[in-house]
């Protein structure tokens, strides 16, 4: 006999906010508690067979190994997706598919890119980083010289300063989540303190910000306080468990964690102390927030709390009405998340999701949370709330504040509308 | 002027066990302090030249994007590496490079696999999970169906039976860390808890085992105790952000958290509640531990604690004396891992070494500790301790108590000596 998919015990299935949203606890409490909600609920399964046909690759020894595998020829479709200005090639970025991932490790195959001049081939025997300008001593490192240092493996988020920059258009964009919030991945980093090399180069006092400069094309360079620099940098060398890919920055990065993305500068080949920013042409023709009087905020360091709904989102269609988990990714990079709510009504009321543990300090936080939809039209809306107090806004908020003249840190809280047929829509709520 | 390669100040440098180990603050301590401690040190740097040289990769524009990325064309050496039994391809293990690693995740293209009747190329449209036995309604669950239900993500390391087996041999084998102990990797999982599952099929009370089922050539199949089902067993869907690898089980695979490797059952088909084990092909001839007196222990569940140092180890060879970061990983089934000692003399004196946070349970955890090379001859050892109070043994434990009959849980200490011209090899303390 099927089970049953019309029954839900309210008792089990407390509705916490508007439009069918449940309690957290669904994903808070382990085993049975958790198993004894959904198991009389409205989830789906198939028929009551008691026997599988056998498969034709059970029929058949299956393939040997290799020595670097590769994912399912079935999966071509989890891919990042790109836009580059015509006659260029490799300038300008390439987005994580958000939707089809879960957990908070994004693989190296889909982290996403921004490139200013393309990926550079760079040999790593002839690769050297230079500390120089304001130190006692200028060095220089070749990658098998960095091999011998303490390292440090950090979970950290990186996100483009531009990442969703169509939520300051006047009309929302058409798109999903890839599109929207492509531009921010989450990787385990491995590499060693900036400020052990910088230490031993001799800072000189006169030094409070660095230059650090990349081995591509375009030496994208950037200007970077000098207490980051001696805080919690790091010359990131590995990227999930691996050497770090070219596309992030092979054979070394900057990684600055909570920064904008640019100025995590891949391909790292210079680092410069100066008493005043550079001034480069990264720091000056972009990477500037234009506000509504015209004047620019520069050096907008740290990316702000913000969160968004993978799943559903666009493209994902809902089949028929029942349980779901709605699900996604919040990060700040001011700290830990401590708090994301969720609302299906359009903001009108709102519930607290379940954090995926171990919550790290500026990196993409998990979230989750069951939902009952009833069939009918929903407004979906995520909202994260991080340890310093910080409260992701809404659209309107923001554009309030910066205007729409800008294309950089765009936070706001993305809103997707469910319709009856269950369509996943991007709109403005 | 280039930094003091000679000068070591005892003050920041203290000497915490034989033959040059360090404290491992360098490690904990952030910033400044840390710094302060390596750049009076003896480590490597190249000429104080003051500029670069403009390499050919800054002259032209670099190579544009692609949806699914690699790694650099120079990191071909980190690859599995694989024996296979003559006229069989697919049938025995492929091994992670370790030694060419860092940080605590495996990435998804050198997590080792282990296959009976090698890789099946299952399509995940007509792939079906089948719950049934011991159940009030047997159930057929689709991907798509599963899709539907609430997600769990952790991160959890796998390690086959028989990793390690070579330290039963009578003589040390002249092999690296790859050879001996790459048959264990790291991941953040992602799937749906087993016990979800089995609440809603509705358990019997007779049922106490599970049997766990692949849709391999090889039919693959483990009996599981209800117990281990019903508390974290995942079944698991995403490996490090997307789908699970076809070497890992695509499309589903069993996750035991802590368990012997075989037992978290790939490309997962059928799941049959039972009131016993069904002793299946897979218990019987394999996968248990023959003792001295010729009788044998049956299942032996969980991964017990173990450590073993990754750099330096064979194949990685020490160029001059100074300082160096020892490091390794560390892990146990039954829990977190609390205390890694290191020792440089072969075992008369140890040292603790600084864990990498976060430090999570039934995962692999990366130890640290710096140590200044004299140039002589030094024998390097790792010894774990769990939560539970559970220490790693020497071989010379292990063998007492177990023979050397088997071939498996094989977690003793593993020695590497150093010799006068820094090469690193295997041997028996």
């Amino acid at each position: 006999m099927a089970a049953d998919r019309s029954t839900v015990h309210g008792s089990d299935l407390d509705i916490v906010a508007g439009n069918g949203l449940l309690h957290r606890r669904m994903f808070l409490t382990a085993g049975t508690a958790a198993a004894a909600a959904v198991a009389s609920s409205a989830l789906p399964n198939l028929s009551a067979a008691d026997a599988l046909p056998i498969e034709p690759w059970m029929k058949v020894p299956g393939s040997g190994f290799v020595g670097y595998g590769q994912p399912s020829k079935y999966e071509e479709k989890v891919a990042r997706t790109w836009n580059t200005a015509p006659g260029t090639t490799g300038t300008g970025a390439a987005r994580t598919p958000l939707h089809l991932l879960d957990g908070m490790i994004t693989p190296n195959g889909v982290h996403f890119e921004r490139s200013h001049s393309g990926i550079p081939d760079i040999n790593p025997n002839t690769h050297r980083l230079l500390i120089h300008g304001l130190v006692k001593r200028p060095l220089t490192f070749t990658l098998e010289s960095l091999e011998r240092y303490p390292r440090e493996s950090r979970v950290s988020f990186l996100e483009c300063g531009g990442n969703g920059q169509l939520l300051y258009q006047k009309e929302a964009a058409a798109v999903g989540v890839q599109a929207i919030h492509g531009l921010v991945s989450c990787a385990e980093w491995t590499g060693v303190r900036l400020s052990v090399l910088l230490q031993e180069a001799g800072v000189d006092p006169k030094a409070k910000w660095i230059l650090a400069e990349g081995a591509d094309a375009a030496s994208m360079s950037r200007s970077i306080p000098l207490a980051k620099a001696m805080d919690d940098a790091l010359i990131a060398l590995y990227q999930n468990g691996e050497r770090v890919r070219p596309s992030n920055g092979y054979p070394m990065r900057l990684l600055l964690p909570g920064y904008e993305g640019n100025m995590n500068v891949k391909w790292l080949r210079r680092i410069k102390l100066t008493e005043a920013p550079t001034m480069t042409k990264d720091e000056t023709s972009k990477y500037t927030i234009t506000l509504p009087d015209g004047k620019s905020l520069q050096f907008v360091l740290l990316q702000e709390g913000k969160s968004v709904i993978t799943r559903p989102s666009p493209g994902l269609t809902m089949k028929e009405p029942g349980l779901y988990e709605i699900s996604g990714l919040a990060w700040s990079g001011y700290g830990k998340v401590t708090k994301v709510e969720v609302s299906a009504d359009g903001g009108k009321s709102w519930a607290k999701a379940a954090l995926q543990s171990p919550v790290l300090p500026k990196a993409l936080t998990r979230f989750r949370i069951p939902w009952r939809w009833n069939g009918g039209p929903a407004v979906l809306q995520s909202r994260a709330t991080d340890e310093t107090g910080y409260v992701q806004p809404t659209r309107e908020k923001m554009i309030a504040a910066r205007g729409n003249r800008t294309i950089y840190h765009s936070n706001a809280i993305t809103t997707w509308a469910v319709s009856d047929k269950g369509e996943v829509k991007h709109v403005y709520a």
